[in-house]
């Protein structure tokens, strides 16, 4: 993961009280799109006061079932960690990502509800945005990081240094009938 | 997952403060064993606050590598959901098995650590513990139950009701390098 060591190095002064923001550098492909497109600045934040509509619409714009906001509001507060991407062109920010992490504190951390608006997809900003919540968890000294991936993301997880099923692992899932 | 619902009907008016004590009755397997070595009552328990000791000296009866106390304490704490499992003959109980699971307390929770001690396997005893989890963590709205199994209890989970990799989505594991 050396990559991403240098990715995250423009910590800025100017950050809101309790809010972490940190630059990213947008992708060759990103720079490209810039070109006919105008891409503004991408910032990321761990606060947890996200306006939910505005998650919702996120979501929304990838096809997720919509969920109660009221159980939206509850999991991202006991979320270990909450990571949202925004683009910031002059005073506007816009949500474009978005993802979030259970933990015991200790060992493990389970990645859940990674998504990145189809607008800024296919630019690097899907793997920013997962190096980003990585550094995160490692930085919490959270050594076992976890998920379960979508058949059509397995590959996009396994670029980033995820193990598929390692050791035989299985990744197994209970439904109220 | 009807089998369940009727399984722990004899909530103790006894209990412990805090602690969630509920009565299991051994499976025909427990009671043949029973007649040839006394086993006694059995009983779980969702209070956190667990004789680290005793935990430890479970985990290394099952083979496990052994965790720093401090981390295995602060796991504790900020689990979701932690179960232990006892056996109490008179005055005396001793610990059986445990387990705990990390939750967003909306959605979704993740099942850790699951172990029972050598001499109580292969008595239904794993399967009353698992049912036990499921059912406290269901009791919280939580829909979606989720866990990481290694190869050798993957059927024995499956036959919980819980599914493997599910409309191909797979558990993925990151690690430091």
């Amino acid at each position: 993961m050396g990559f991403w060591k240098n990715l995250f190095n423009a910590e800025t002064a100017t950050a809101p009280r309790g809010v972490v923001v940190e630059a990213f550098v947008p992708s060759m492909g990103a720079q490209r799109q810039a070109d006919s497109r105008q891409v503004g600045r991408i910032f990321f934040s761990t606060d947890r006061e996200i306006d939910l509509y505005e998650l919702e619409e996120l979501c929304d714009a990838v096809g997720w079932s919509r969920r109660p906001l009221r159980k939206v509001k509850k999991a991202i507060q006991h979320s270990f960690l909450v990571v949202s991407m925004w683009e910031q062109r002059g005073n506007k920010r816009r949500l474009i990502g978005f993802s979030r992490a259970t933990s015991d504190h200790a060992f493990n951390a389970t990645i859940w509800d990674v998504v990145v608006h189809p607008d800024f997809q296919g630019q690097g900003m899907g793997k920013a945005l997962m190096a980003f919540v990585i550094k995160k968890l490692r930085g919490e000294d959270i050594s076992n990081i976890t998920l379960f991936a979508d058949p059509h993301v397995v590959d996009f997880y396994r670029h980033l240094g995820f193990l598929q099923d390692p050791e035989g692992i299985k990744g197994m899932f209970w439904y109220p009938d």
